[in-house]
């Protein structure tokens, strides 16, 4: 959207009651929902607004467009004539709020200015109509601070100095308890502020202020703190602003008249009713400064039951209307209600969910609607364990909620403490300023992480992400003494060892140990429906039932298969459980851990073919148990088997430990354990500076004979096992970390030939197709050529990844990502969520080349991608038949497929 | 070229006197030019050639195309009406030759019939004839063992055995002594071999012979090896071959006859006159045999000057005809002359070059053409250094010429010898049997490789060639005892430490020390036509004159312009003076190495901001002279100067090194060096699984503030002393690593601040463009974007390479390429020659889309294939501006980029 030359009939400047809510591009998003109320009748202050073409003219050009001039004026006489008041009158004057609205929210990033219209003369109309002399002088003030500080670009210090002061003179605490002569004296000596530091007079022409404003509202649409917030959230910077120009009403007249926010339902639990906060007597900024309680709605009904019951109605109204959860901001004058903003609410995951399922219930929406309301994301925040409910805590502090999770453990204050205190077997926090690298290990070895420093993209929060560690970060209350090993929240001391709570999905932080629960909802997703609403309190078991509600509408919706990565039966028959259409990745070297080392390590040290033939059919058998198990818990699903993709010096000893070992046993005259020493020849051997681009996968397959062909054998002997057993195995083989056909020709020779001969051996017929990974680059740029020799393809997107962007994802995510996330390269790990200009324009490429030279070709996702929302919808789009996750990632993989069924992206449910 | 249905009028058949030599396609190389001799009235047997269209549908279907009978029937009539001789007469027989010619020599490949239209009959006819019974028997005997071997598929050692039989019963040692009774009775035990072999009488039909041998001719083409041929040499398996049936004659009719092969021109030193061997009273298997002595030209020419002046005055014809070096084979059958083959001839580089600039001088052909007859690969083997041919030398044997050089050292059999030896000063060949990847150090000790087993794409030749070893491999003769630690050729017997000199260029292997001379070529390049040939022979400095007039020519043809990889001034100093037209990459990194490194220790140890500064300003100092003398060195010539890529850990000791060291040293309760402590400290923490991938490039510029500010400060600094001094630098800065347009906007933003703040210190105008290397596949899936903040691109195709294909070259090339090479996976190594389908279409992908954002852009390789002669074509046809590479494969791009600008790929000159 660039600036085009206006045509002079260009219509620049609309009425709120001109509008409508689909107008959010032209009148951004607050005067849409500003036009939309007034076209419902509802008792919205009169108003403009200046479209965003203005603005965007404004920015690209420096002046306003030719006419917005003569447009304001006639908005303004509109304005005037209607409520038969005077902007700036000296009796009774108007008015007016400069807000600005752009189409997509930046909070508290750009400009507002109030009280437009009060001059010398204006201030006395205004005392006399509110009969508050003190009200007047306070909002003059505040008006000439505003502009100045805003318009003017004044140094808001020098206005804060000056109302100190008069404090002092009037011998006072607080600004409210300034006299109004107080008052008088300091708009005198806001005006003397004004005129030194700018160079002129503040204006008294009310026609000019409210002309300075607006331009001072299109200017802070680039200012350098705006233009941070939108590269950060990926908000073009040719948007440009609206400005939406507003009667004044007063919440401050009284004990009659008072101000609020409140929700059309409790976005905190999606609990019906109306739910809401007020403040008589009060103004916006008294109820964000949080001076006095405020009162819930209930009391509203008792104390003005008349404005109450009108905001409800109005409520009911707006939600109906809106089809949603509606937040609004009210103003009540003198017993008049007045509606001055509404807009479709945030809410809690848990709301999110009963909300939507609560509006099909009322024949609100639909279910498809409904489906879109809710987000992989938030039905991932439900499944997190958390602190239990009914039992108490004594919560010291909040900070940011950087890494959801509930997590109990030790106080410690390094790394090192850490790692020794959870080798003794004791569950720890690390408690750090913040992270850096070396706190690495500490956090390994910490069931969470809390810092007193640094925002969602610190160090602390996005490595504790990475890991899925829970983190509390930025609880800016706590101050950590690592000298003296404790941390100071106010008077209350924690030492090293104690025990607190943090709750990585609240930011809240309690002194103690509060009992965490498993969530509901993965007891629901585990075990039922039925099971996991037993003894559940009538919220939780709302809450399932609508997560069963829309995640059945989702598996109905959904045109993508949802498979699980998992790699032993055990892991396989939890991923069923969970709703798995299948295994969409096996990786084998599993297998080879633990115990089993042993076999690589005499493999690799094999000195003869017949060592090597033996090491190998030592693991064949143990192989063909695995897969036996694996297709057992599988059986009549597909089951896809990676053969081995790790390097061989990945199963053996650390190079720098055998070789400090054995150096050590050399030098101190002790024996060198010969086994060690063999062993150390053979990890130098194989020693490679860069293993992932190394000697691994298919190559090892062509280089080192026999280790896919013994892999294959053990899958078509325990398949063969399962038809003989009366199973209907279902297994596929793929081929890891092919570059070129010819390596998939060259595999897929001897892999097509251990199938055939174990078939015939065992008298039945083996239906097991071979494809490959998509892994590489190369692989996807050439893959009209790979598509002749793969029956499917597998797009391996966390290699994919690594190589597009050059990224080793163990060294770089933790040192370099903070980092990143920081100065805006990437708003989210592309580990995390799939890469689509890079990424995903291979996915893309490689899965049309790939059906072009044969048609239907199955293509599917195994990537840590294929469980995060928003790379389920791409895979969706990219036309692939399934992804493949963690088992505990595939509820929110079905939601999200259903989702993308439906069509384009919503956006965020709370957008 | 797929086989598609032929119409029933299709000609599969052509007479010689038909075809032409553009119809290759269609009749063969060999048919081709066969016809082209006849249509020239050069005295060829007459005969005709089955097409490739034939061959192609009998390959489709499994049947012959059903006009193709009659075809063969009709051009016989035709050849037997001409020769007045019927096939198979049993008085004055027709006999025919059976011959395969595909489009693409593959020499040894195929089947060839001789003598086809003898029987038991004819035999007798052809013995009155020749007037020579023991001729007759001995070419039916030729003709049972060839067709009963070819044809029917019988064991050849069947047919060998008999005929040893036959000797012993004649009491003779070899096949020419065994009578004509004895070739009589061998008949007819070789069909009795056929018989009960193949389970059919040998055919006496010689209408049938003919249809067989064609068909036989029509199977070879799908043998197993020639599949593999076709494999490695990327010939599509479906172009088929044509087959060539044509009157025998014969050379072994006596004294007056004879047989030969001829060039026009001396093929391996390009002198004029015609060149070639003669054998009187010969076929042409008995040249190859080479049972007797052949003569020269010149020898025929006394014996039959006739003969020798008409085979003269036809190869005069013909190279006049085909405007290039020719070769002939020929037969004299009783005084007279027949032509049998003729081609283009293969040639040794230096005579490809003097050939062509004769030609030139003859007005033969334009100096464009005469460019388009040499290669850059021919031009580099030029220019390694060679034994002085004026030195004798006793030559022990030859093997393959595998990596080119002349390599002289001390023989060694294993590789700690080579390792222990090079490390006391001596220069040593390694000799194995075979190498594997155990012997990479010992290699890179060695001056040179020889091995006894293996041919071009074993495991030695490729490493060897990577990394710039002389290598001579699979000298067969050579009998290699490493427990005796001798090598033995016949009796000579070479002890270990004993003197070898090898040339890797011709695969010669002498024993003793060969005195080595730089290439004259070399000479010129670096100084000049008139000192090079200052005391050269006439043919060496014919050669440099050669050499000199096409690279003259190339430069004023070629569009893309050739620049140097340098990093010193020496080293751009040279790169001048061999045509480098600016420097397109100087690595900053090696600057950091020697004593240097300390800085760097200083650097990473720095535990204050000051420390760090210090480090820095250090470095500063340095670095700008560093910049300044290489400014001086290219004045007038843009210099590309890539800030530092890698990662700091380089510049650090060993981690495996460092751990066993102070381990070792608080084991034995030694000190431990503090310094050692620190570092490993260090080493540790960057301690990275794949540093290729790490943090490195623009990522440390991000991660570590003030690295590259200090590198611009000094490169903005050294171009404004040079402008102060009268200069005229015109350097440019390229980031590495780029992966997101982000990453280049926020360190332009600090490099700009930089060169801004300079030039304004120094109070001069500072132009430096800043660019940047696409060596990542998202840099090139993004370049449409990177292009917003980069003002030109190098790709940077090592790099692009490792990453498109996941490759580190480090870890696998010797490990893998080998094998690769061995398996047809590719023919050449990807970092050698660019891989066109992947890496080379992500760099026209970027090529495309940086230009779209940018017109104009200016694009640069700057990888190991900028002085690759297939890559620079690519480079060239991609559009690309200039190559840049190291300074002696200057030349070499020079020429390769003038040949690419006359148009479409004319292969390989002697192809």
């Amino acid at each position: 959207m660039t600036a085009t030359s206006l045509s002079r009939a260009a219509q620049l400047v609309f009425d709120f009651a001109e509008g409508d809510r689909t107008q959010a591009d032209l009148l951004g998003g607050k005067g849409a929902n500003l036009a939309e109320m007034t076209r419902l009748g509802l008792p919205v202050p009169p108003g403009f607004t200046v479209t965003t073409e203005a603005c965007r003219h404004y920015l690209a050009r420096g002046t306003e467009p030719p006419t917005l001039r003569e447009q304001v004026t006639a908005a303004l006489r509109r304005l005037e004539d209607r409520l038969g008041r005077r902007l700036g009158d000296a009796e009774e004057p108007l008015l007016v709020s400069v807000r600005s609205g752009a189409k997509v929210s930046m909070p508290g990033m750009m400009d507002t200015i109030l009280n437009v219209g009060l001059n010398d003369h204006s201030v006395k109309g205004l005392a006399a109509a509110a009969q508050d002399e003190r009200f007047a002088w306070d909002s003059y003030r505040r008006l000439v601070q505003m502009f100045g500080r805003t318009v003017l670009g004044i140094r808001g210090g020098l206005f804060d100095d000056a109302l100190t002061a008069a404090k002092a003179r009037a011998g006072v605490a607080t600004d409210v308890e300034v006299p109004a002569t107080g008052l008088r004296d300091l708009v005198e000596t806001f005006k003397h502020i004004v005129a030194t530091e700018s160079g002129r007079e503040f204006p008294q022409d009310p026609r000019e202020q409210l002309d300075l404003a607006i331009r001072s509202v299109f200017d802070s649409w680039n200012t350098e703190r705006a233009r941070i917030y939108r590269r950060r959230e990926r908000i073009p910077h040719d948007l440009g602003t609206a400005v939406n120009v507003c009667a004044m009403v007063f919440g401050n007249l009284g004990e009659t008249s008072g101000t609020g926010v409140a929700f059309t339902r409790d976005p905190a639990t999606g609990r019906p009713g109306g739910y809401g906060d007020y403040l008589a007597n009060a103004q916006g900024e008294d109820v964000v400064a949080g001076i006095r309680n405020t009162m819930s709605l209930q009391d509203l009904a008792r104390q003005d039951p008349a404005s109450h019951a009108e905001l409800m109605r109005i409520m009911r109204r707006l939600e109906a209307h809106y089809r949603d959860l509606c937040d609004v901001e009210f103003t009540v004058e003198r017993g008049k209600l007045w509606m001055l903003q509404t807009r479709i609410g945030k809410r809690t995951a848990a709301a999110a969910f009963r909300i939507a399922a609560h509006l099909v219930d009322e024949h609100v929406i639909t279910l498809d609607e409904a489906l879109t309301r809710v987000t992989g994301d938030q039905l991932a925040q439900l499944m997190f364990p958390q602190f239990d409910p009914g039992a108490a805590g004594t919560l010291l502090t909040r900070g940011m909620a950087a890494s959801p999770g509930a997590a109990v453990g030790e106080v410690v204050f390094d790394s090192a403490t850490a790692i020794s205190r959870a080798a003794a077997g004791a569950r720890v926090l690390l408690c750090r300023r913040e992270t850096s690298p070396d706190d690495l290990e500490g956090m390994i070895a910490a069931a969470g992480v809390l810092t007193s420093r640094g925002g969602k993209t610190s160090h602390a929060a996005v490595v504790a992400r990475g890991m899925g560690r829970t983190c509390v970060c930025g609880a800016e209350e706590i101050d950590i003494d690592a000298e003296q090993r404790v941390l100071r929240v106010g008077d209350v001391v924690i030492a090293e060892g104690d025990v607190v709570s943090i709750d990585g999905s609240t930011g809240e932080v309690f002194a103690g140990e509060r009992p965490v629960v498993p969530s509901p909802v993965v007891t629901y997703l585990e075990h039922g429906l039925d099971t996991a609403v037993e003894g559940l309190d009538a919220d939780a078991a709302d809450l399932v039932r609508a997560v069963d509600r829309l995640l059945r509408h989702a598996d109905e919706t959904r045109r993508l298969a949802v498979r699980a990565n998992a790699d032993t039966a055990e892991d396989a028959a939890r991923a069923r459980r969970l709703g798995a259409q299948g295994i969409g990745l096996c990786r084998t070297e599993h297998m080879f851990l633990g115990e089993r080392r042993v076999l690589i390590e005499r493999l690799v040290l094999a000195e003869s073919a017949d060592a090597h033939a033996e090491a190998l059919a030592a693991l064949l058998t143990l192989q063909r148990d695995d897969f036996l198990e694996l297709l057992t818990a599988m059986d009549g699903l597909p089951t896809t088997i990676r053969l081995l993709d790790a390097p061989l010096h990945e199963f053996l000893p650390d190079r720098t430990e055998l070789a400090v070992r054995v150096a050590v046993a050399e030098a101190t005259g002790g024996t060198v354990d010969p086994q060690d020493e063999r062993l150390l020849g053979a990890v130098q051997r194989r020693h490679e500076s860069n293993p992932m681009l190394g000697l691994r996968a298919v190559r090892l397959a062509l280089v080192v004979p026999g280790l896919f062909a013994m892999q294959v054998r053990a899958i078509a002997e325990a398949a063969a096992a399962r038809i003989a057993a009366g199973g209907r195995p279902r297994v596929e083989i793929m081929v890891p970390l092919v570059a070129s056909v010819m390596e998939l020709h060259l595999v897929r020779g001897e892999i097509d030939g251990v199938i055939a001969e174990v078939a015939e051996r065992a008298g039945v017929a083996l239906d097991i197709p071979v494809g490959t990974m998509i892994e590489l680059p190369r692989a996807a740029l050439t893959a009209d050529r790979i598509a002749e020799a793969a029956e499917f393809f597998s797009f391996g997107t966390n290699d994919l990844t690594q190589t597009t962007w050059g990224f080793s994802r163990d060294d770089v995510e933790a040192e370099i990502f903070a980092s990143y996330l920081e100065q805006g390269v990437f708003t989210v790990s592309p580990f995390e969520s799939l890469d689509r200009d890079g990424v995903g324009s291979l996915v893309r490429m490689a899965a049309a080349a790939g059906r072009r030279t044969r048609p239907g070709l199955p293509l599917g996702v195994c990537g840590e991608h294929g469980g995060d929302p928003g790379s389920v919808r791409f895979f969706h789009d990219a036309g692939l038949d399934y992804v493949s996750c963690s088992p505990y990632r595939i509820p929110v993989a079905r939601l999200e497929a259903g989702r993308a069924a439906l069509g384009d992206d919503p956006g965020d449910a709370t957008a």
